[in-house]
């Protein structure tokens, strides 16, 4: 009845028969003709924080009935699992610091798969349209006549704020949410001054970088030295990690990420509301298999940390 | 093969089997006995933006396994479908203008089938730590020594944006995403000339009433008069309505809400971004049902204005 808090799909209970390859060496002539009378049509799917179960439910129709899958490289691979039967999946887009021209190539394959009649799913980390391209990739589908649509997903902010347990925004506390990226960062005194003052929450994507200048920088324009900051890391993944600390320890840099993996920063009153859900719980009913992945990362569980 | 964009759950399909009844007047031995063995649990769900087949797929099937679930009185009727047999379905929670003492009341529900050893799922609009006091409950269920998990949900924020067809953020034109409530506008004018000039995407969650003051507030600030504006109204759900307009039009009063319910504002030159999902799709392979609501549905499809 019990399992892995995380990644509950049962991944290891199915095979995994659809055939990945490296995109865009792939020629279109393989094999997975359109289905007859059914026109080529695009999903440009979220598929969520981390764990495959945390797609939606409409996201993981699309999957299934998708003949080509062109998904984020960075996705966790238990993905796999979803994918149907004689699917052609494609790891496209980018790793950390590889983006540029592979984004025109992932326009050309939905493009092309979808002029030949085939239902294509690209499938995004988290949101297709937040920090995702699916803008960019909405946009080259229409003018290139391909119908197509958006299923949106749950984001790296939700999927963080639940796992490592605090609330984005508290009665009270905070009724705000900014959300940055690490690599953009506000470059304003007035904008820094907003957010030091704002009360609300803060969440910077891809923060851990960065983590130790937007500390200090928010300590300059006035924000409290005492303020709880958490770095999530892996969010809703099996090596999940959640480091605590606060502005003025983050500043002087001893919050330290404790993966290699992408990190999540959050800033705010909104943290010192943690709580701490349950890590043993299954949603599904199957025992676990001694020996599988489900059970080697349930005995490895998650990891929480205190900094500072 | 076609069917209606949006709710594409199969809500016609499944009867209703559950019983609704209005908490707190129901009484706990209801017959709904805990299951021999299995302690009592609480999942705090986040049912996504609108339609039911937004909600994650470990939402579902914490709904699956459900005894008890206390859904928020404003969800989509057609969430009942997803109930399981014989579960005690009860309303609870605000209707607009109208929470305060009920707060207290469903925590107190929450912990009572928890301590009866039932498997209790809270079913909350969008994502469970976003303007949901998700947070708040999850704090009384620990300080009553309950176990319960998070399970985070698409918020109306991606739901809107997905379902009118623009990005929250997008490359070089806008890499910040501020969230607020209507009616918790920054008090100061710091704030207002930052967001101003952020050149992010603002969001305005229950953003109807407040439009033509946050327009006006934000051109007395600095912001341009022909910064694009939409009113997403019902994301996601059958009448979902989006109304395009700019800064200056909205501050005229030219940008009115289109039906009762609610509405997120979101206002930034991401909105240049538009695209236009295909609105025929269905990824279920069923057939619609002449008269069904599906169908009806399908006939009304969704619609988009332009004001000012």
């Amino acid at each position: 009845m019990f399992g892995a808090f995380q990644c509950r799909f049962p991944e290891n209970a199915m095979p995994v028969p659809h055939r990945i390859e490296q995109a865009p060496s792939q020629p279109l002539s393989a094999g997975i003709g359109p289905l007859p009378g059914r026109p080529g049509f695009v999903s440009l799917v979220g598929a969520g924080p981390g764990c495959p179960d945390l797609i939606t439910v409409r996201g993981l129709r699309a999957l299934e009935a998708a003949q080509v899958i062109l998904y984020d490289a960075l996705l966790d691979p238990s993905f796999a699992g979803l994918f149907p039967e004689g699917a052609l999946a494609l790891s496209v887009g980018k790793r950390c610091g590889k983006a540029g021209a592979e984004q025109a190539d992932i326009h050309q394959l939905m493009i092309e798969h979808a002029r030949a009649g085939r239902r294509v799913v690209r499938l995004k980390g988290g949101d297709p349209l937040i920090f995702g391209r699916g803008g960019e990739e909405a946009l080259a589908l229409e003018a290139a006549g391909i119908p197509f649509d958006v299923i949106p997903g749950v984001s790296a902010l939700q999927g963080a704020a639940a796992g490592a347990g605090f609330p984005l925004t508290h009665r009270e506390v905070s009724r705000r949410i900014t959300v940055l990226e690490g690599h953009h960062l506000p470059a304003t005194a007035a904008a820094w001054r907003d957010l030091a003052a704002s009360g609300g929450t803060l969440a910077v994507y891809m923060g851990t970088r960065t983590l130790q200048t937007l500390a200090s920088t928010l300590l300059d324009h006035g924000a409290s030295p005492t303020l709880p900051v958490a770095l999530v890391e892996q969010a809703q993944c099996p090596g999940q990690t959640s480091t605590f600390s606060t502005l003025a320890h983050a500043a002087a840099g001893a919050l330290r990420p404790a993966t290699e993996g992408p990190g999540i920063l959050f800033v705010g009153e909104a943290l010192h509301h943690r709580f701490h859900p349950t890590s043993e719980v299954s949603h599904e009913p199957a025992a676990l298999v001694p020996g599988s992945p489900r059970e080697a990362r349930a005995r490895g569980g998650r990891r929480e940390r205190r900094a500072g």
